[in-house]
């Protein structure tokens, strides 16, 4: 019954790092790495690979920048089958730093875009792939961008790159099942030779019912991140989802040992998942930064005063 | 853009009182009261009607029993269009204890029923509607039950009982959007004269995804609680429904201010929501019983060991 082609891809470290400036302790990360490999999962996105020319060190942890020797360390001693991939955004990194992939304990390099820059993500990933690594293209904040220009977009990635996948990022956590559906269909019809992703937030509990509705309609590559984890409302959880795939190779055991013993103290400590302001701005198909800068504030509960400033700026 | 028969249905107190025997205060029911009708809920039910004779009024709380004069009093001086819900289980009601409809604060009877018991939740609907009420069927703990009994009670309903709509209640948070789809359609086939409804609960994140889902396929009675409150993973969350739906007489603000100044504070004192051994009983299409006595035991977080507990069941 399952579908042999099915990437899972878990962004725990990647995605996670946006709630903690990217603070995760080595010991925490190869926990995750050894829990993921055990549970048979696709890859694991261990972080950034930002320049250190425009973010300093000391503001940010170490799977910002995701050193080549760093990950090494990490994973080093580790039965693993679980592939390496890092995150790079358009204009953020320096192609010069990234060696080539023999040299890199890295597989797969996904660049993250908006289809305004699409003509950069491309230049990245043709260098990216030139170098030997696995490339994704992740088109972000894509319920804010479903005109024309992303259809050329498409046309674009599929004449131009040779990346292996192309995401649809449901940024803000505004899709709903039938928009999932019109955007798979859009992207398989333009989209001959790659394959379709979908990475979703969970700001509507909907991440992984429109990641469902993803692989109905045929998308292979999927993130998932352990309890759900991830800026603001989090993503997709990836034991529901190993629940929910028929494929023998999943044990999702290992993630749950991973939840009780060390995401649910860690829960304590940081803040994601199902919260009244990102419900709010995923209602309103809005960027999570106003929910966030409330969650910080006094006023985090004030959620009337919240949702009526956002319909204010969408009436401006 | 919006269905103009669509429904929506509050189940917060009597899906809640699941959780703590039932013992609001009135003030906090009262204010829910308020609340869903300045939002313009349709219905809210405000618990069961259960047989004195079965349940000590010491154990349970006053919602598990909801006497017309209770209800009266708690309603009374509010202004409303909202409609008033009770719902009874098949075997611990006396029919008796229902006055007819004109003496009575009550709109509405839902009857809770299994597919084996349909005769007599069939028999039930009929003497509440001949007393003045509108009537449902809920179908409990359909995704164990979608066999040749389930047609041949929906046959049955549609041919003996005048309930104005059928409930596919997902009892175990078991189901998949294509699982809904496919009850939806047989029920829909055929109860050619009855409305569909869809109650969800939430283990797997889907209860919200699932009734969206349900709605596309033309479902017009939609469940929800306020928060998401309900037994054990809880249900579809009511603001989220609301913030789905474009029909202008829905007002999503005073619940939002109810979650700030009474679900917040009672989330401290009671659990619900996304807690991994419900999610586990959901993926294993299993009775959250057995979840429930691990959350109020010692081993709470041992998620492993329970997971192959329920294992070893199913292989039995």
């Amino acid at each position: 019954m399952y579908r042999p082609q099915i990437k899972v891809f878990d962004c725990t470290i990647r995605d996670g790092g946006l709630i903690n400036n990217h603070f995760f302790e080595e010991r925490f990360v190869k926990t995750v790495y050894k829990a993921l490999s055990e549970a048979g999962v696709d890859y694991m996105e261990i972080g950034y690979r930002n320049s250190k020319n425009l973010f300093s060190s000391k503001e940010f942890g170490a799977w910002k920048f995701c050193e080549d020797e760093l990950i090494s360390k990490t994973i080093d001693g580790v039965e693993s089958k679980t592939k390496i991939s890092i995150m790079v955004d358009v204009g953020r990194v320096e192609l010069d730093d990234i060696k080539p992939s023999c040299e890199s304990p890295v597989d797969m390099i996904r660049v993250a875009s908006y289809v305004k820059d699409i003509d950069k993500a491309i230049h990245m990933t043709n260098d990216f792939d030139k170098k030997g690594y696995e490339t994704t293209i992740n088109i972000m904040a894509i319920s804010r961008d479903q005109g024309p220009e992303l259809d050329e977009a498409l046309h674009q990635i599929e004449k131009e790159s040779r990346v292996q996948a192309v995401y649809i990022v449901d940024s803000f956590g505004a899709l709903y099942q039938e928009s999932v559906e019109w955007l798979v269909k859009k992207f398989k019809t333009i989209l001959k030779t790659k394959e379709v992703g979908f990475h979703g937030h969970n700001n509507q509990q909907l991440a992984f019912g429109n990641t469902i509705e993803a692989i109905i309609h045929g998308v292979n590559y999927l993130d998932g991140t352990v309890y759900g984890i991830g800026r603001a409302a989090g993503n997709c959880t990836l034991e529901l989802l190993i629940g929910f795939l028929k494929n023998p190779k999943f044990d999702i055991r290992p993630i749950l040992d991973l939840i009780s013993d060390e995401f649910i103290p860690l829960r304590e400590k940081i803040e994601w998942g199902y919260i009244i302001p990102y419900a709010i701005s995923g209602m309103m198909n809005e960027h999570p930064r106003a929910a966030m800068a409330l969650r910080n504030s006094e006023e985090k509960e004030n959620y009337r005063e919240f949702y009526e400033s956002l319909i204010d700026v969408e009436l401006d």
